[in-house]
């Protein structure tokens, strides 16, 4: 691509398509991440992306996201996160250039987009896990060793506070409480690093696929093309499975949402999704095929990316695996993974979708 | 006095005691403070208290106060004002030249006293209320809009932030959540102000005073005097009533602690004195005889000072009012009293101690 690529209505449409299908599950939900783009699109807003590569080593870069539940909140989302980057910015005393998602999901894409249209910055084309995670020590950032402060925390009125801690688990249990203040909603601004640093942790290139991957689902939807054909051949996908979902258990345990989805497979036999927040654990008749940080994704067989919210009984799905970026399979990231197998009720190690798919 | 006054221990235990009296019921306790100047003699480090005339205008003023509960923390206070003081001093990016109590109280004198000694600052003679006060809101600093923020708020390790907020409420609706996550103690550094405006807005000479007012009770213990005689006449204060403690109710409602002290009087009748957290109201015989911010304070007939906490049945105790300093009294101070008193059961209007006691 273009160094810098100002990108247009339905380039940001399928931006937030293709990152509800690479959230593996996870990221938010479509709904909310086109409300923003609509959003950035009446305003008149320019979203101006940039390819990693461009960034200057001595330009400034900044994560934005939102933190919390727009579901608990009183009030739903009020764009908390623009605060949240002024605040740090203010706070660095220095002109932010780049905006950088934290991670691909459609919401989580939506809300950095959104900063970055609206303050006239760039926005990267790479994030901090190159699909949606359930926990920030899963990001990039923390597995490359980025500080997550100073961060800026804030609510839709530009209350808030800029974080100092020692470590990003520090950091969170603060700004968790903070939410609480915050009726359940809140802006935050981390992980300021310079365009040299950014350029040694992010997963690169994940705006411009998501992107790839909207267009190609559109396509799908439009001519009526078979999504497992398609996604395989253009993603070099794995198709793990297509058929119906026939069950789906979610629980609740300590703030994260753990569940298992059920499809019965077309051909016979069946494939289980385990997931916490994100897919974390495909198999194929109790043999394992796919695990993250490899990524296992939802869509319907007409070619709407779902998330584990939407997933549901009755569905028609394809299952597409993705080999993950070759940061996440350094021995330190799949360390940082390791935990997730057996919180989803596995006692494995991590193996390349590649060989477990043979 | 001189421009500036290096206290020795006696001084400093002078202090304690008499803050712990003028504290009208709260500010915590002389175990807490006493510890402080211990640990503050025992490190060889100096306290140089200044008085305000001698403040100078350009000079930078910080509030170092705690917030929490040591009780109900798990590790108790482990000097947490001193990080916080740090936080604030490096994000104003300014020396900081005086250290202001939020109040007086044994407690709370004691850690501006500790943050003064341990980082070099000179302790100003003075604070933002002239006594204890249950709400931040009822400082003068409040009263007299200085803005609390930036405010920091720290753990002991250092971990923390700085808040920004358009109000107190909010500021210390965020605080309260962060004491939380750092399970019940925080050390805060607040009010950051010019000299200037310090002069304008505080309470003079309330450690003079708590110094005066430690050493005349010590006078009163070692040489067996009458203490209201001699609280009386040195202090100018009115003696509301002598007796013995008959009953104490506490109740904790929102955060506070209300309640009522009974005393039987030694001539005769019945005196009581309502509190929020601080007393409030006193009435003897069913007629108000003194109200906040008048203080109403607790001093046993042997020269102890007490706190609600301390104040037992069966307790010989003199009921000692002063009035309250010419800021307190403005019809803006006043007005921020008021809601206290419909708060511990009564619908009246403020009227200075001298007119009631009449």
């Amino acid at each position: 691509m273009l160094a810098t690529k100002e990108l247009n209505h339905q380039e940001l449409k399928d931006i937030i398509y293709g990152a509800a299908f690479l959230g593996a599950g996870g990221g938010g939900s479509v709904v909310q991440g086109m409300a923003m783009v609509k959003e950035v699109v009446d305003s008149g807003k320019r979203v101006v992306l940039v390819d990693l590569e461009s960034v200057k080593d001595d330009g400034l870069a900044v994560v934005s996201a939102g933190m919390g539940s727009p579901a608990a909140a009183k009030h739903g989302w009020r764009n908390e996160h623009l605060p949240a980057f002024d605040l740090l910015e203010k706070y660095l005393g220095k002109k932010v250039d780049y905006v950088v998602p934290i991670e691909i999901g459609a919401g989580n894409i939506a809300v950095p987009l959104h900063t970055a249209a609206f303050r006239g910055k760039y926005l990267v084309d790479a994030d901090g896990a190159g699909r949606a995670i359930p926990e920030l020590e899963l990001t990039t950032f923390e597995i490359y060793g980025v500080p997550i402060s100073p961060m800026a925390i804030s609510d839709w009125e530009g209350d808030g506070a800029i974080l100092f801690t020692k470590d990003s688990l520090k950091a969170e249990r603060i700004a968790r409480q903070i939410v609480v203040a915050f009726e359940g909603c809140a802006g935050i601004a981390l992980y300021p690093m310079s365009g040299a640093k950014l350029k040694n942790v992010v997963i690169p290139g994940t705006l411009s696929l998501s992107q790839k991957v909207g267009s190609l689902l559109r396509k799908v939807r439009e001519e009526n093309l078979d999504v497992c054909e398609v996604l395989s051949k253009e993603l070099r996908g794995y198709v793990l499975g297509v058929g119906k979902v026939t069950s789906k258990t979610l629980e609740m345990r300590g703030g994260f949402d753990f569940g298992v989805v059920e499809v019965e497979l077309k051909g016979g036999g069946k494939l289980r999704v385990h997931f916490k927040n994100e897919n974390i654990v495909a198999e194929r008749d109790g043999k394992v095929i796919a695990v993250a940080p490899d990524l296992i994704c939802w869509v319907t067989t007409s070619g709407e990316p779902l998330t584990n919210v939407d997933v549901d009984k009755g569905m028609e799905v394809a299952v597409i695996g993705l080999k993950a970026h070759e940061r996440l399979r350094t021995e330190k990231a799949l360390r940082a993974f390791k935990h997730l197998y057996s919180e989803v009720g596995f006692n494995i190690e991590y193996k390349p979708i590649e060989e477990l798919i043979k």
